[in-house]
């Protein structure tokens, strides 16, 4: 038996129908879909997280996943539903720059999703995940093909998360991503392009904070001490041991991260 | 493959053992159930938030779905444990109002489960939900029939979180029926119903907002301005661009809602 | 067809990747794993807390059942990963005494995982739940044999967040093993154990807070006072009618809890 993967990430909280809703639109049209809760806690309308957590998440599953990513402040307004093919895997996601991080990575065809045949009738104005992007998800797992979604475009909205920006030969400015339920803090610097920078000396300032050395787990370092560690997630990260580094640093997502070499 | 669906709405939140020990009791009965999670963040003992949620969710799953609904502060008192048909679903809960939006939308035949053998055993004086309707849940997907677990009754208890009054030829009082994590106040005004009201000048009062002009996307109106939108929900929500509506307007779930017409 | 069930029991939150890259790795390997969220709530580091909510947990799923636990703040350094066989069913866990509630009640034997080869490649530094426990979880569905993965041992780690000590003739000291999210305490005290010695007079000091009666419902009690519960976790709760016994008594979770008997 065919079970199609489709998963979910969303702004709309575990609290509440929302999640639901999508789950019992899916299951309705494709009874056989196994749904996969990737996360529904992305805070409301943080587009740059959501893209982070999707792009972090994706490359675990299998070839063929349908990946549903929802934080759509735009809901209502004109902005397009987009259905993308990349890293033999589908993305439905609106067009608002969630998928960023990914395109950064994958080769990837972009539709707009125009055929609205695979909508729920009414649209509502204000829930699009259970309407517009759950159906797509279900008709696609049931065999629809790309192609009768809509046509291909390459004007999608791509946002510059991405990367630090050199500022002096010695000085790269760049942002803190998202900040995890640890505490720590994590950085839009690619750890394979920073390891060899931060083989000498160094300091990273990121608000009240001040880091002058690399651990390579997070018990290392001393109480109330900060340090940078090579994240899961390929990114550096600020961490301190069994404390949170974001409140010894007194900072928050999209806090800036500046390094300083010697 | 029979794999039959069950829905678990509670307040028993995500953290702690209570949803799994529930999706562990109903594996062990029915190993082909399939399970999805609509909340468990309900708040503790919010019979009218998980009415609410409930209702706004059942209707987007297959006929056949059982949703088991546990928001329970009488647990442990002789509460009786409930299995209704309705919509061609089945919904298994405690007789305290917690199906009451579902009962005024569709047609119900409510059953008292009287039939212990149906039960864990020995039945714990505080979680029914593992020890009661997880099971009830479980033998129902399995394929034991409804008249099997109890008989039908007409006493059960119907809660009205439902309408707003209407106080004067020019005013209606309602209330929030929930908050949702945006802030959104989502309250007891049916959208159908009041739509055409709301054609002319009107202001909504609620805690220290003042209301004045409908919308059609949360991105209209201005910085701090309330507006009415149509919601998802099929009622009337107060809303405010990017902010939290209830920060602005200094009010929770159960805050008066007046409306007044010119 | 089979499809084997694997659990999941982690501090990582629900927000983030990390609970839904856990997912893909599983689906990757064992294609026909159903996978079930226990919880991924478990307060960061919390290892008392993950051990009692899987023990609370485990026990009413099937035979068979493969529950993979993640509270790891030594990720990165040499503790082992291990594999234990506990009642029918399989454990994956760090041997940091996350499992010892579970080793209290049931026979097991315990292995050191050391077959890398079924580990992701490269293993990171910081998430093992994704590059090390899930995909040996994923790999024993599949049908790899427990010896396969490593050898027998004895020398694994157990904690004693167990029972209560008598200190003299009439008084007993324990602790508040977890606050829940109704604000009740749920102690170390085994319901069995202290029953009769509860059935005269008692005071149980727990901070703020002194009880001196049992009840048999949470809607027992007058407003604001604090009572002892048999709870369903089979240890002594304290708790308060509608309200969080945590607030009344000013306290957490690890407070000391300390019993007199006449």
């Amino acid at each position: 038996m065919r079970q199609p993967l489709i998963t979910l990430t969303t702004d709309f909280g575990l609290r509440g129908h929302f999640a639901g809703a999508m789950k019992g639109v899916i299951l309705c049209i494709e009874p056989h879909a196994r749904i996969v809760d990737i996360s529904h806690e992305v805070a409301p309308c943080a587009i740059a997280e959501g893209a982070f957590t999707l792009a972090q998440a994706y490359r675990w599953f299998p070839a063929g996943t349908i990946h549903v990513a929802v934080v759509d402040p735009g809901v209502g307004t004109p902005r397009r539903p987009l259905l993308v093919q990349a890293a033999g895997q589908y993305f439905v996601a609106p067009d608002n720059g969630l998928l960023s991080m990914m395109y950064a990575r994958e080769k990837h065809g972009v539709r707009a999703v125009s055929a609205e045949k695979f909508f729920l009738k009414p649209v509502s104005r204000t829930f699009h995940g259970r309407d517009v992007f759950a159906p797509v998800a279900a008709h696609l797992a049931r065999g629809v093909k790309p192609p009768q979604f809509g046509k291909l475009i390459s004007d999608y909205l791509r946002s510059g998360f991405g990367m630090p920006v050199q500022t002096s030969e010695r000085t790269w400015e760049g942002a803190v991503l998202v900040v995890d339920r640890f505490g720590n803090l994590i950085t839009n610097f690619p750890v394979e392009e920073f390891r060899a920078i931060l083989a000498g000396r160094f300091e990273v300032a990121v608000g009240a904070g001040r880091i002058r050395r690399c651990a390579s787990s997070y018990e290392a370092g001393g109480e109330g001490e900060l340090f940078l560690i090579e994240g899961s997630s390929g990114y550096l990260e600020i961490a301190s041991r069994q404390a949170s580094a974001a409140q010894l640093a007194n900072c928050a997502a999209e806090a800036k991260v500046r390094l300083t070499v010697e």
